[in-house]
């Protein structure tokens, strides 16, 4: 008999015949005679419905009250689903964040897990019960309910079978797995069977969007066996562990991609020792993330700037430089959008230098300019125009045979 | 500085407008230097939502799933009101029941408060800030959640008034206060500038509904002054007390009035020392609710029985009766549909014998036929005919003088 955590998020629960079925999926598991904690989000909209309600009421909603508000939402699926658990003959309990034990520093809206007391889970585990545990949400020491900010549910269903000692998480989610690339953009994309922590922490930062790097980087921390899998079709997912066994061969695993990229210029910077830590700074007090950062020094001794950052975000950043220039102390902007992001994500890159000249070889020959570009051990990643992005990607996905078994 | 505790029900709460409304009457209670607690319920039809989707995955939900389920109700409406509190510059906290430190007994659905730890709460009024707490749940000992049932938030005010020992618990509702009639119906009600704790208690049990007899009969043995008042408009309301202070003269202080009632009789019961018992033992456990009884003895020794009910109960009292003749022994069954009950309720009647006989003549001099009757210490009620049942009340409001001051 094994404990098998596993984790349905806002689509797979998102109306209540989705909410039968994750039951169903539930006494699979139970039935193969595991003892099964489920962690559930929010259904499908909810959360921006109740965002939307604060929003009328305030620009900036207190944040505690907040929390006490958004974390409403995963306390009504873990009801349903025990109602539906229980209506099915199967025993259900549900328990909350502080019902749980899943304590967290006193920080709202983003808080981290600090510990987790398992008692009252275990409690009933032992006694037979499936328990149904809320994502997202969890309590301080004095009692506060906080909520853990984007990836909570993964999170949280990660955190549980750390402190479980479960044998699996599972990821249910809508789609099949971790792929080489998007098999909605690139039909020879391939189903990964078992892909590295570092490599899904990669994939997961790059916009692969089947599970939160934070809850990536826990499972790796606590080396928590992961499966991402489809909470509507029953086939094998991928499995995220400590190596990715079945294919350790290949260098490159998949392709990322990512478009609504703008690149911004900060021409004449005339203090090069400290504007760049000034700019940087100003930009995160104004919640702006900046992704890819070039800086070149001129011959007169000032430099010039490049960064990226999410097309979204380019009329707050104007209006952060603009407001400082003084401060910031350059010559002039420039800014250009409509630009996207192709990265490479394998952990055999870190033996293999010749990867990344490969693919600059790959795009060269396909006629696409490269704008920007960046590296990490398990990763290169290059800004191109959106409109070379897919056929970036599809050259990239066949130059590295991503589509072959 | 006084503390008051300030409830607000469903209607009053409602949509965002109307909890910016509720920000503003909460506002003006702090401004007039008064420390508040306020008490709020789920907004408007967000429990039967909640119901309903409850009710889509089981007839019968198990029942602390639901109480999981329907607490998020009251948890959204605290933490909008506390954001709209805040957003005016005033500082507010929001707590849940088992935050606020309500312990009920371990019940699911129908909890009663075992105890309040205020300790919590009195730490937040301390620091000058305005508390809201979620009405209708509570938490046991082993950190359930349970919610009180019906008139669940009434008690949750007048409990937390109670605890903290407060000045005053105000009751908002969608009513100026306590009338001597419905005044949607009865041009000349009038609403009564206070009324005893027994005498609001008859006016609503008798389906006065501005307030649940059960927080009535709490504010009783606390001997918590409550105040019945509008929500929108700023007048005065009705003060409920030990004794009706500023109008003792007055015999009768209301005209109470519920249509669809069904007399149901039951003749020739064979054994009339066991039977009757026997019936309202069998009707009880199928949870439906008797008000009068009547029973009268025939020539023969066996008896005749009638009594009311509500008439969506008629069908399951037919079917209860009916599958339980051999056991309950009587002739058969007879049913008068289309009845109501009228009341006049006041505590000058302990004293005053003649109200009874007043009143069934100011019924007789209408030709309004009398169906049957039951008495308490302060209230006299007659079941007529549901045609009749207004022209009832305009008459005995007018015999009785209760539309002057």
């Amino acid at each position: 008999m094994g404990l098998i955590v596993q984790k349905f998020g806002g689509t797979s629960v998102g109306s209540i015949e989705k909410i039968l079925n994750v039951a169903e999926c539930v006494r699979g598991e139970k039935e193969r005679g595991n003892q099964v904690v489920v962690v559930v989000s929010a259904m499908g909209k909810s959360t921006d419905q109740l965002v939307n309600m604060a929003k009328e009421i305030s620009e900036q909603p207190n944040k505690r009250e907040m929390d006490m508000l958004l974390s409403t939402g995963e306390q009504v699926t873990i009801a349903l689903l025990s109602m539906a658990l229980n209506q099915k003959g199967l025993e259900a309990v549900s328990f909350t964040g502080w019902q749980a034990g899943i304590m967290t520093e006193p920080v709202h809206g983003n808080a981290r897990i600090s510990k987790i007391n398992t008692d009252a889970v275990q409690n009933q585990l032992d006694a037979g019960k499936v328990v149904i545990v809320a994502g997202f949400q969890g309590v301080t020491e004095d009692g506060e309910i906080t909520t853990l900010g984007r990836g909570g549910s993964d999170t949280t269903a990660v955190a549980l079978a750390a402190a479980l000692n479960a044998d699996k998480c599972d990821i249910y989610t809508d789609v099949t797995g971790v792929f080489t690339t998007d098999p909605r953009y690139v039909k020879n994309a391939r189903k990964l069977l078992s892909v590295s922590y570092d490599e899904m922490l990669e994939l997961a930062n790059l916009g692969a969007g089947v599970l939160h790097p934070r809850a990536v980087e826990f499972a790796k921390n606590y080396n928590v066996r992961l499966e991402v899998r489809s909470s509507m079709e029953k086939v094998e997912g991928t499995v995220i562990e400590g190596e990715a066994t079945m294919e350790q061969n290949l260098v490159v695993r998949g392709v990322a991609f990512e478009d609504g990229i703008t690149r911004v210029t900060v021409l004449g910077l005339r203090n090069s020792l400290t504007s760049l830590s000034t700019i940087f700074t100003t930009l995160a007090k104004n919640h702006i993330n900046v992704d890819i950062i070039i800086q070149s020094t001129t011959d007169e001794g000032a430099a010039n700037l490049s960064f990226s950052i999410h097309t979204d975000d380019w009329i707050p950043t104007l209006n952060v430089l603009e407001n400082n220039k003084e401060i910031l102390a350059y010559d002039q902007l420039d800014a250009e959008n409509k630009l996207a992001k192709v990265s490479i994500v394998g952990s055999g890159m870190i033996s293999n230098p010749g990867v990344a000249a490969k693919m600059f070889e790959v795009l060269a020959n396909s006629n696409i300019p490269v704008k920007m570009v960046s590296t990490s051990e398990i990763k290169v990643s290059a800004v191109v125009e959106e409109k070379n992005m897919l056929k970036a990607v599809e050259a990239l996905h066949e130059a590295f045979e991503l589509g072959q078994n």
